[in-house]
Protein backbone atom coordinates (compact mmCIF):
# COMPACT_ATOMS: atom_id res chain seq x y z
CA UNK A 1 0.00 0.00 0.00
CA UNK A 2 1.37 3.41 -1.35
CA UNK A 3 -0.47 6.86 0.34
CA UNK A 4 0.52 9.84 -0.92
CA UNK A 5 0.30 12.60 1.56
CA UNK A 6 0.05 16.47 1.06
CA UNK A 7 2.58 18.06 4.14
CA UNK A 8 0.68 21.34 3.63
CA UNK A 9 2.02 25.10 3.10
CA UNK A 10 4.29 25.37 6.01
CA UNK A 11 4.89 23.22 9.24
CA UNK A 12 4.45 20.28 10.56
CA UNK A 13 0.66 21.27 11.52
CA UNK A 14 0.07 21.45 8.50
CA UNK A 15 -1.17 18.21 7.47
CA UNK A 16 -4.66 17.28 7.84
CA UNK A 17 -5.51 14.99 10.82
CA UNK A 18 -6.17 12.01 7.91
CA UNK A 19 -2.48 12.24 6.76
CA UNK A 20 -1.30 12.33 10.49
CA UNK A 21 -3.06 9.15 11.05
CA UNK A 22 -1.60 7.61 7.78
CA UNK A 23 1.77 8.65 9.37
CA UNK A 24 0.85 6.77 12.74
CA UNK A 25 -0.13 3.61 10.94
CA UNK A 26 2.31 3.73 8.02
CA UNK A 27 5.22 1.18 8.20
CA UNK A 28 7.91 3.37 6.62
CA UNK A 29 7.81 6.94 5.21
CA UNK A 30 9.58 8.57 2.45
CA UNK A 31 9.44 12.12 1.19
CA UNK A 32 10.62 14.36 -1.34
CA UNK A 33 11.98 18.13 -1.08
CA UNK A 34 12.75 19.29 -4.63
CA UNK A 35 9.65 20.32 -5.88
CA UNK A 36 8.52 22.01 -3.19
CA UNK A 37 9.53 23.03 0.45
CA UNK A 38 8.27 23.85 3.84
CA UNK A 39 9.85 26.32 5.19
CA UNK A 40 8.37 26.42 8.49
CA UNK A 41 10.10 23.24 9.91
CA UNK A 42 12.31 20.80 9.66
CA UNK A 43 12.94 16.67 8.46
CA UNK A 44 13.71 16.20 12.34
CA UNK A 45 10.99 18.24 13.63
CA UNK A 46 8.62 16.33 11.34
CA UNK A 47 9.84 13.11 12.32
CA UNK A 48 9.81 13.92 16.00
CA UNK A 49 6.39 15.14 15.55
CA UNK A 50 4.81 12.29 14.11
CA UNK A 51 7.46 9.54 15.47
CA UNK A 52 8.58 7.91 12.30
CA UNK A 53 11.71 8.13 10.10
CA UNK A 54 11.41 9.92 7.34
CA UNK A 55 13.71 9.05 4.27
CA UNK A 56 14.32 11.76 2.20
CA UNK A 57 14.44 10.97 -1.44
CA UNK A 58 16.00 13.02 -4.17
CA UNK A 59 15.42 13.84 -7.42
CA UNK A 60 17.31 10.94 -9.23
CA UNK A 61 16.10 8.30 -6.30
CA UNK A 62 11.96 9.23 -6.94
CA UNK A 63 12.24 9.47 -10.66
CA UNK A 64 14.79 7.60 -12.28
CA UNK A 65 15.03 4.99 -9.37
CA UNK A 66 11.55 4.27 -7.54
CA UNK A 67 12.12 0.85 -6.88
CA UNK A 68 13.36 1.44 -3.36
CA UNK A 69 10.03 3.07 -2.71
CA UNK A 70 7.63 0.51 -4.57
CA UNK A 71 9.50 -2.47 -3.43
CA UNK A 72 8.48 -1.31 0.42
CA UNK A 73 4.91 -0.92 -0.87
CA UNK A 74 4.51 -3.92 -2.26
CA UNK A 75 4.93 -5.68 1.62
CA UNK A 76 4.62 -3.44 3.65
CA UNK A 77 2.32 0.62 4.49
CA UNK A 78 3.93 3.03 2.54
CA UNK A 79 3.53 7.15 2.99
CA UNK A 80 4.94 9.16 0.35
CA UNK A 81 5.56 12.81 1.90
CA UNK A 82 5.51 15.98 -0.27
CA UNK A 83 5.31 19.59 0.59
CA UNK A 84 2.09 21.05 -0.06
CA UNK A 85 -0.59 19.19 -1.90
CA UNK A 86 0.54 15.76 -3.34
CA UNK A 87 0.48 15.12 -6.59
CA UNK A 88 0.54 18.67 -7.83
CA UNK A 89 3.64 17.84 -10.12
CA UNK A 90 4.04 15.29 -12.45
CA UNK A 91 6.85 12.79 -10.97
CA UNK A 92 4.38 12.29 -8.21
CA UNK A 93 1.54 10.75 -10.94
CA UNK A 94 4.04 9.17 -12.41
CA UNK A 95 5.28 7.33 -8.91
CA UNK A 96 1.50 6.69 -8.60
CA UNK A 97 1.10 4.97 -11.91
CA UNK A 98 4.47 3.11 -11.57
CA UNK A 99 2.48 1.52 -8.47
CA UNK A 100 -0.65 0.60 -10.00
CA UNK A 101 1.21 -1.12 -12.99
CA UNK A 102 2.66 -3.42 -10.10
CA UNK A 103 -0.79 -4.42 -8.40
CA UNK A 104 0.39 -1.73 -5.23
CA UNK A 105 -2.79 -0.09 -3.74
CA UNK A 106 -2.34 3.49 -3.82
CA UNK A 107 -4.05 6.14 -2.22
CA UNK A 108 -4.62 10.23 -2.08
CA UNK A 109 -4.34 12.06 0.98
CA UNK A 110 -4.86 15.87 0.04
CA UNK A 111 -3.12 18.74 1.45
CA UNK A 112 -3.66 22.68 1.63
CA UNK A 113 -2.27 24.00 -1.61
CA UNK A 114 -1.01 27.69 -2.37
CA UNK A 115 -3.82 27.97 -4.58
CA UNK A 116 -6.51 27.85 -1.06
CA UNK A 117 -4.24 30.31 0.37
CA UNK A 118 -3.94 33.05 -2.33
CA UNK A 119 -7.92 32.77 -2.73
CA UNK A 120 -8.50 32.64 1.19
CA UNK A 121 -5.85 35.58 1.99
CA UNK A 122 -6.70 38.07 -0.40
CA UNK A 123 -10.45 38.06 -0.68
CA UNK A 124 -10.13 37.25 -4.41
CA UNK A 125 -12.71 34.31 -5.23
CA UNK A 126 -11.55 30.97 -6.29
CA UNK A 127 -13.69 31.13 -9.35
CA UNK A 128 -12.37 34.04 -11.02
CA UNK A 129 -9.31 32.82 -11.01
CA UNK A 130 -7.78 31.32 -14.98
CA UNK A 131 -4.85 29.42 -15.62
CA UNK A 132 -1.84 29.76 -12.52
CA UNK A 133 1.96 30.00 -14.12
CA UNK A 134 5.24 29.85 -12.82
CA UNK A 135 7.50 32.23 -13.34
CA UNK A 136 11.03 31.43 -13.57
CA UNK A 137 14.44 32.92 -12.56
CA UNK A 138 15.56 34.35 -15.41
CA UNK A 139 18.69 32.20 -15.79
CA UNK A 140 16.84 29.11 -15.66
CA UNK A 141 14.83 29.63 -18.51
CA UNK A 142 17.61 30.62 -21.06
CA UNK A 143 16.30 33.92 -21.78
CA UNK A 144 15.76 37.91 -20.53
CA UNK A 145 12.39 38.64 -18.31
CA UNK A 146 9.86 36.83 -18.56
CA UNK A 147 8.76 33.60 -20.69
CA UNK A 148 6.22 34.28 -23.49
CA UNK A 149 3.94 31.91 -22.63
CA UNK A 150 3.80 33.32 -19.13
CA UNK A 151 3.36 36.57 -20.66
CA UNK A 152 0.56 35.11 -22.82
CA UNK A 153 -1.02 33.28 -20.05
CA UNK A 154 -1.68 36.13 -17.91
CA UNK A 155 -2.72 38.46 -20.71
CA UNK A 156 -5.49 35.25 -22.12
CA UNK A 157 -6.70 35.54 -18.27
CA UNK A 158 -6.81 39.33 -18.08
CA UNK A 159 -8.78 39.42 -21.20
CA UNK A 160 -11.42 37.23 -19.61
CA UNK A 161 -11.19 39.50 -16.38
CA UNK A 162 -9.29 36.56 -14.59
CA UNK A 163 -7.11 36.61 -12.01
CA UNK A 164 -3.47 34.76 -11.89
CA UNK A 165 -1.87 33.17 -9.47
CA UNK A 166 1.92 33.32 -10.49
CA UNK A 167 3.84 30.67 -8.34
CA UNK A 168 7.59 31.88 -7.84
CA UNK A 169 10.33 29.43 -8.95
CA UNK A 170 12.33 28.14 -6.39
CA UNK A 171 15.91 26.50 -6.80
CA UNK A 172 16.45 24.28 -3.88
CA UNK A 173 18.86 21.32 -3.34
CA UNK A 174 17.47 17.71 -3.21
CA UNK A 175 18.29 17.40 0.76
CA UNK A 176 16.63 20.11 3.25
CA UNK A 177 19.40 21.00 5.43
CA UNK A 178 22.00 19.80 3.72
CA UNK A 179 22.67 22.00 0.69
CA UNK A 180 20.26 24.94 1.96
CA UNK A 181 23.16 27.42 1.27
CA UNK A 182 22.47 27.25 -2.75
CA UNK A 183 18.92 27.23 -1.89
CA UNK A 184 17.18 30.27 -4.26
CA UNK A 185 13.32 31.42 -3.39
CA UNK A 186 11.84 33.86 -5.95
CA UNK A 187 10.55 37.06 -3.51
CA UNK A 188 7.43 39.26 -4.76
CA UNK A 189 9.61 42.18 -5.10
CA UNK A 190 11.26 40.92 -7.91
CA UNK A 191 8.82 38.72 -9.68
CA UNK A 192 6.73 42.44 -9.90
CA UNK A 193 10.15 43.98 -10.89
CA UNK A 194 9.49 40.92 -13.81
CA UNK A 195 6.25 41.82 -15.01
CA UNK A 196 7.16 45.17 -16.04
CA UNK A 197 5.04 44.89 -19.07
CA UNK A 198 2.06 45.65 -16.22
CA UNK A 199 3.73 47.72 -14.20
CA UNK A 200 0.93 50.09 -13.52
CA UNK A 201 -1.57 46.80 -12.79
CA UNK A 202 -2.28 46.01 -9.62
CA UNK A 203 -0.73 43.08 -7.63
CA UNK A 204 -0.96 40.87 -4.48
CA UNK A 205 1.87 39.46 -2.54
CA UNK A 206 0.94 37.29 -0.64
CA UNK A 207 4.32 35.68 1.81
CA UNK A 208 4.40 32.66 3.77
CA UNK A 209 1.08 31.48 2.90
CA UNK A 210 -0.31 28.77 5.74
CA UNK A 211 2.06 30.53 8.66
CA UNK A 212 1.07 32.20 11.77
CA UNK A 213 1.56 35.59 10.50
CA UNK A 214 1.29 35.98 6.73
CA UNK A 215 1.77 39.30 4.96
CA UNK A 216 -0.53 40.12 1.82
CA UNK A 217 0.53 43.66 0.46
CA UNK A 218 -1.78 44.76 -2.59
CA UNK A 219 -0.51 47.78 -4.46
CA UNK A 220 0.76 48.82 -8.03
CA UNK A 221 3.24 45.95 -9.28
CA UNK A 222 6.16 48.87 -9.60
CA UNK A 223 5.51 49.64 -6.40
CA UNK A 224 5.52 46.24 -4.81
CA UNK A 225 9.02 46.25 -6.83
CA UNK A 226 10.62 47.84 -4.11
CA UNK A 227 9.30 46.72 -1.42
CA UNK A 228 10.37 43.91 1.04
CA UNK A 229 8.21 40.94 1.95
CA UNK A 230 10.88 39.07 4.19
CA UNK A 231 11.14 34.61 4.20
CA UNK A 232 9.88 32.59 2.21
CA UNK A 233 7.84 31.37 0.21
CA UNK A 234 6.09 33.78 -1.53
CA UNK A 235 3.00 34.10 -4.06
CA UNK A 236 2.12 37.01 -6.43
CA UNK A 237 -1.79 37.12 -7.71
CA UNK A 238 -2.51 39.38 -10.99
CA UNK A 239 -5.73 40.13 -10.34
CA UNK A 240 -8.29 40.69 -13.12
CA UNK A 241 -11.25 43.15 -13.10
CA UNK A 242 -12.64 43.23 -9.54
CA UNK A 243 -15.83 42.90 -8.00
CA UNK A 244 -16.99 45.11 -5.26
CA UNK A 245 -16.70 42.91 -2.13
CA UNK A 246 -12.98 41.64 -3.56
CA UNK A 247 -11.95 45.49 -4.12
CA UNK A 248 -13.10 46.31 -0.13
CA UNK A 249 -11.12 43.09 0.81
CA UNK A 250 -7.96 44.16 -1.22
CA UNK A 251 -7.89 47.68 -0.20
CA UNK A 252 -8.94 47.06 3.51
CA UNK A 253 -7.41 43.88 4.29
CA UNK A 254 -4.35 43.84 1.91
CA UNK A 255 -3.75 47.73 2.27
CA UNK A 256 -4.38 48.58 -1.75
CA UNK A 257 -4.28 52.36 -2.11
CA UNK A 258 -8.18 52.75 -3.29
CA UNK A 259 -7.14 54.78 -6.66
CA UNK A 260 -5.61 51.67 -7.53
CA UNK A 261 -8.29 49.51 -6.89
CA UNK A 262 -10.99 51.75 -8.49
CA UNK A 263 -9.18 51.37 -11.61
CA UNK A 264 -9.56 47.60 -11.76
CA UNK A 265 -13.53 47.12 -11.10
CA UNK A 266 -15.50 45.79 -13.11
CA UNK B 1 -10.10 36.71 17.97
CA UNK B 2 -11.91 35.46 15.36
CA UNK B 3 -10.33 32.59 13.42
CA UNK B 4 -11.80 30.57 10.10
CA UNK B 5 -10.92 27.39 9.99
CA UNK B 6 -11.67 25.15 7.13
CA UNK B 7 -12.73 21.37 7.82
CA UNK B 8 -11.67 19.87 4.39
CA UNK B 9 -13.67 18.05 2.30
CA UNK B 10 -15.08 14.46 3.99
CA UNK B 11 -15.01 14.13 7.87
CA UNK B 12 -13.93 15.35 11.12
CA UNK B 13 -10.67 13.91 9.88
CA UNK B 14 -10.42 16.50 7.14
CA UNK B 15 -9.12 19.48 9.19
CA UNK B 16 -5.38 20.25 9.38
CA UNK B 17 -4.00 19.27 12.61
CA UNK B 18 -3.66 23.40 12.73
CA UNK B 19 -7.14 23.84 12.94
CA UNK B 20 -7.51 20.92 14.82
CA UNK B 21 -5.48 23.06 17.39
CA UNK B 22 -7.53 26.57 16.88
CA UNK B 23 -10.40 24.33 17.60
CA UNK B 24 -9.14 22.80 20.92
CA UNK B 25 -7.82 26.70 22.10
CA UNK B 26 -11.26 28.45 21.22
CA UNK B 27 -13.68 29.31 23.99
CA UNK B 28 -16.46 29.17 21.21
CA UNK B 29 -17.05 27.81 17.68
CA UNK B 30 -19.36 28.26 14.89
CA UNK B 31 -20.68 27.34 11.92
CA UNK B 32 -22.58 27.27 8.66
CA UNK B 33 -23.21 24.23 6.57
CA UNK B 34 -24.84 25.90 3.86
CA UNK B 35 -22.75 27.17 1.09
CA UNK B 36 -21.61 23.51 1.35
CA UNK B 37 -21.77 20.58 3.60
CA UNK B 38 -19.59 17.57 5.53
CA UNK B 39 -21.14 14.02 4.17
CA UNK B 40 -18.83 11.89 6.08
CA UNK B 41 -19.69 13.19 9.51
CA UNK B 42 -22.73 14.93 11.70
CA UNK B 43 -22.63 18.10 13.94
CA UNK B 44 -22.48 15.75 17.30
CA UNK B 45 -19.76 13.73 15.77
CA UNK B 46 -17.56 16.92 14.75
CA UNK B 47 -18.23 18.22 18.60
CA UNK B 48 -17.63 15.22 20.40
CA UNK B 49 -14.32 14.97 18.12
CA UNK B 50 -13.28 17.96 19.28
CA UNK B 51 -14.81 18.44 22.50
CA UNK B 52 -16.40 21.59 21.76
CA UNK B 53 -19.72 22.99 21.03
CA UNK B 54 -20.68 23.60 17.53
CA UNK B 55 -22.95 26.43 17.47
CA UNK B 56 -24.44 26.14 13.90
CA UNK B 57 -25.88 29.57 12.15
CA UNK B 58 -28.32 29.34 9.00
CA UNK B 59 -27.91 31.60 6.20
CA UNK B 60 -29.67 34.79 7.77
CA UNK B 61 -27.66 34.31 11.06
CA UNK B 62 -24.42 35.06 9.26
CA UNK B 63 -25.75 37.22 6.76
CA UNK B 64 -28.42 39.61 8.33
CA UNK B 65 -27.05 38.91 12.11
CA UNK B 66 -23.69 38.06 12.01
CA UNK B 67 -23.71 40.21 15.54
CA UNK B 68 -23.54 37.05 17.83
CA UNK B 69 -20.59 35.87 16.19
CA UNK B 70 -18.72 39.13 16.12
CA UNK B 71 -19.74 40.14 19.84
CA UNK B 72 -18.57 36.60 21.07
CA UNK B 73 -15.04 37.52 18.96
CA UNK B 74 -14.55 41.10 20.51
CA UNK B 75 -14.14 39.00 24.03
CA UNK B 76 -12.91 35.86 23.60
CA UNK B 77 -11.08 33.25 20.95
CA UNK B 78 -14.12 32.47 18.66
CA UNK B 79 -13.35 29.79 15.54
CA UNK B 80 -15.86 30.42 12.43
CA UNK B 81 -15.91 26.72 10.46
CA UNK B 82 -16.78 25.83 7.13
CA UNK B 83 -16.95 22.60 4.86
CA UNK B 84 -13.87 22.48 2.47
CA UNK B 85 -11.27 25.66 2.65
CA UNK B 86 -13.05 28.75 4.16
CA UNK B 87 -12.91 32.41 2.16
CA UNK B 88 -14.83 30.08 -0.77
CA UNK B 89 -17.49 32.21 -0.42
CA UNK B 90 -18.29 35.77 -0.54
CA UNK B 91 -20.21 35.33 2.89
CA UNK B 92 -17.24 34.62 4.75
CA UNK B 93 -14.46 37.12 3.22
CA UNK B 94 -17.68 39.49 3.85
CA UNK B 95 -18.19 38.13 7.59
CA UNK B 96 -14.29 38.86 7.93
CA UNK B 97 -14.17 42.32 6.37
CA UNK B 98 -17.13 43.20 9.28
CA UNK B 99 -14.59 41.88 11.86
CA UNK B 100 -11.65 43.78 10.42
CA UNK B 101 -13.93 46.87 10.59
CA UNK B 102 -14.92 46.31 14.50
CA UNK B 103 -11.19 46.09 15.54
CA UNK B 104 -10.99 42.22 15.83
CA UNK B 105 -8.23 40.55 14.95
CA UNK B 106 -8.75 37.69 12.63
CA UNK B 107 -6.83 34.66 11.33
CA UNK B 108 -7.42 32.27 8.11
CA UNK B 109 -6.54 29.11 8.59
CA UNK B 110 -6.86 26.73 5.12
CA UNK B 111 -8.83 23.85 4.18
CA UNK B 112 -8.42 21.61 1.69
CA UNK B 113 -10.42 22.10 -1.63
CA UNK B 114 -12.25 20.21 -4.74
CA UNK B 115 -9.95 22.08 -6.73
CA UNK B 116 -6.88 19.94 -5.00
CA UNK B 117 -8.69 16.77 -5.06
CA UNK B 118 -9.74 17.11 -8.48
CA UNK B 119 -6.41 17.40 -9.95
CA UNK B 120 -5.01 14.84 -7.42
CA UNK B 121 -7.45 12.54 -8.10
CA UNK B 122 -7.23 12.12 -11.85
CA UNK B 123 -4.05 13.30 -12.67
CA UNK B 124 -4.71 16.09 -14.74
CA UNK B 125 -2.16 19.03 -13.57
CA UNK B 126 -3.07 21.80 -11.55
CA UNK B 127 -1.63 24.43 -13.64
CA UNK B 128 -3.53 23.19 -16.85
CA UNK B 129 -7.41 24.56 -15.03
CA UNK B 130 -8.50 26.96 -16.48
CA UNK B 131 -11.90 28.83 -14.41
CA UNK B 132 -14.18 27.12 -12.59
CA UNK B 133 -17.91 26.94 -13.16
CA UNK B 134 -20.69 25.98 -10.98
CA UNK B 135 -23.23 24.23 -13.03
CA UNK B 136 -26.80 24.85 -11.20
CA UNK B 137 -30.15 23.03 -11.26
CA UNK B 138 -31.53 23.81 -14.23
CA UNK B 139 -34.93 24.83 -12.03
CA UNK B 140 -32.54 27.09 -10.15
CA UNK B 141 -31.50 29.49 -12.90
CA UNK B 142 -35.03 29.66 -14.22
CA UNK B 143 -34.14 28.24 -18.08
CA UNK B 144 -33.63 25.08 -19.84
CA UNK B 145 -30.47 23.29 -19.28
CA UNK B 146 -27.08 24.82 -18.91
CA UNK B 147 -27.20 28.74 -18.11
CA UNK B 148 -24.63 30.61 -21.46
CA UNK B 149 -21.98 31.67 -18.95
CA UNK B 150 -21.22 27.82 -18.25
CA UNK B 151 -20.64 27.06 -21.89
CA UNK B 152 -18.66 29.85 -22.46
CA UNK B 153 -16.70 29.36 -19.74
CA UNK B 154 -15.87 25.74 -20.72
CA UNK B 155 -15.83 26.92 -24.40
CA UNK B 156 -12.91 29.42 -23.48
CA UNK B 157 -11.21 26.70 -21.95
CA UNK B 158 -11.62 24.28 -24.33
CA UNK B 159 -10.13 26.53 -27.39
CA UNK B 160 -6.88 26.88 -24.53
CA UNK B 161 -6.95 23.40 -24.20
CA UNK B 162 -7.63 24.24 -20.29
CA UNK B 163 -9.46 21.47 -17.91
CA UNK B 164 -12.60 23.02 -16.72
CA UNK B 165 -13.43 22.00 -13.30
CA UNK B 166 -17.78 22.06 -13.02
CA UNK B 167 -18.66 22.61 -9.17
CA UNK B 168 -22.10 20.81 -8.79
CA UNK B 169 -25.25 22.26 -7.38
CA UNK B 170 -25.69 21.56 -3.78
CA UNK B 171 -29.52 22.50 -2.27
CA UNK B 172 -29.11 22.10 1.61
CA UNK B 173 -31.44 23.20 4.47
CA UNK B 174 -29.41 25.12 6.87
CA UNK B 175 -29.22 22.38 9.86
CA UNK B 176 -27.51 19.58 8.89
CA UNK B 177 -29.74 16.45 10.10
CA UNK B 178 -32.94 18.99 10.55
CA UNK B 179 -33.58 19.66 6.88
CA UNK B 180 -32.04 17.09 5.05
CA UNK B 181 -34.48 15.01 3.28
CA UNK B 182 -34.99 18.14 0.83
CA UNK B 183 -31.40 18.12 0.61
CA UNK B 184 -30.60 18.02 -3.33
CA UNK B 185 -26.80 17.02 -4.45
CA UNK B 186 -26.47 16.91 -8.43
CA UNK B 187 -24.47 13.99 -9.38
CA UNK B 188 -22.32 13.26 -12.06
CA UNK B 189 -24.32 11.49 -13.97
CA UNK B 190 -27.15 14.36 -14.02
CA UNK B 191 -24.21 16.93 -14.63
CA UNK B 192 -22.87 15.58 -17.90
CA UNK B 193 -26.11 14.73 -19.33
CA UNK B 194 -27.08 18.06 -18.79
CA UNK B 195 -23.60 19.19 -21.13
CA UNK B 196 -24.86 17.20 -24.34
CA UNK B 197 -23.31 20.57 -26.05
CA UNK B 198 -19.97 18.05 -25.34
CA UNK B 199 -21.41 14.59 -25.52
CA UNK B 200 -18.64 12.98 -27.39
CA UNK B 201 -16.09 14.96 -25.05
CA UNK B 202 -14.01 13.35 -22.13
CA UNK B 203 -15.28 13.47 -18.90
CA UNK B 204 -14.39 12.89 -15.73
CA UNK B 205 -16.70 11.83 -12.58
CA UNK B 206 -14.80 12.48 -9.26
CA UNK B 207 -17.13 11.37 -6.49
CA UNK B 208 -16.91 11.53 -2.51
CA UNK B 209 -13.40 13.33 -2.99
CA UNK B 210 -11.39 13.16 0.48
CA UNK B 211 -13.31 10.31 1.49
CA UNK B 212 -11.56 6.66 2.09
CA UNK B 213 -12.85 5.35 -1.20
CA UNK B 214 -13.45 8.46 -3.85
CA UNK B 215 -14.95 6.60 -7.41
CA UNK B 216 -13.42 8.81 -10.22
CA UNK B 217 -14.47 7.76 -13.87
CA UNK B 218 -13.33 8.85 -17.36
CA UNK B 219 -15.18 8.34 -20.21
CA UNK B 220 -17.57 10.43 -23.11
CA UNK B 221 -19.87 12.99 -21.03
CA UNK B 222 -22.81 10.57 -22.85
CA UNK B 223 -21.69 7.13 -21.53
CA UNK B 224 -21.10 8.63 -17.88
CA UNK B 225 -24.28 10.41 -18.37
CA UNK B 226 -26.11 7.00 -18.02
CA UNK B 227 -23.74 5.30 -15.00
CA UNK B 228 -23.94 5.65 -10.98
CA UNK B 229 -21.41 6.94 -8.89
CA UNK B 230 -23.10 6.55 -5.63
CA UNK B 231 -23.16 9.37 -2.48
CA UNK B 232 -22.64 12.93 -3.05
CA UNK B 233 -20.56 15.03 -3.19
CA UNK B 234 -19.89 14.95 -7.02
CA UNK B 235 -17.68 16.73 -9.06
CA UNK B 236 -17.13 16.73 -12.87
CA UNK B 237 -13.86 17.95 -15.00
CA UNK B 238 -13.75 18.50 -18.53
CA UNK B 239 -10.48 17.93 -19.67
CA UNK B 240 -9.06 20.42 -22.43
CA UNK B 241 -6.35 18.82 -24.38
CA UNK B 242 -4.22 16.41 -22.44
CA UNK B 243 -0.32 15.63 -22.24
CA UNK B 244 1.01 12.20 -22.42
CA UNK B 245 0.85 11.89 -18.43
CA UNK B 246 -2.50 13.05 -17.80
CA UNK B 247 -3.90 10.73 -21.30
CA UNK B 248 -2.23 7.74 -19.02
CA UNK B 249 -3.59 8.72 -15.40
CA UNK B 250 -7.06 9.28 -17.23
CA UNK B 251 -6.44 5.34 -18.80
CA UNK B 252 -5.06 3.39 -16.18
CA UNK B 253 -6.35 5.57 -12.63
CA UNK B 254 -9.76 6.87 -14.13
CA UNK B 255 -10.79 3.79 -16.46
CA UNK B 256 -11.47 6.22 -19.45
CA UNK B 257 -11.19 4.07 -22.92
CA UNK B 258 -8.19 4.15 -24.90
CA UNK B 259 -9.35 5.62 -27.64
CA UNK B 260 -11.61 8.26 -26.08
CA UNK B 261 -8.06 9.88 -24.27
CA UNK B 262 -6.43 9.43 -28.21
CA UNK B 263 -8.76 12.17 -29.04
CA UNK B 264 -7.94 14.41 -26.73
CA UNK B 265 -4.22 13.92 -26.79
CA UNK B 266 -2.31 17.34 -27.11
Amino acid sequence: MLTFVGLGLYDERSITVEGREALARADRAFAEFYTSRLVGTTVADLEAYHGIDIEVRDRAGVEQHPEAILDAAQEEAVVFLTAGDTMISTTHVDLRMRAHDRGIDTRVVHGVTAQSAASGLTGLQNYRFGKAVTLPFPYAHGGDGVPPSVIESIEANRERGLHTLVYLDIKVGDVPGKQSEGDEFMTGDVAAGLLREWEDALGVVVARAGSPDPVVAADRLSALSSEEFGGPLHLLVIPGTLHHLEADALRDLCGAPPDVVEESLA
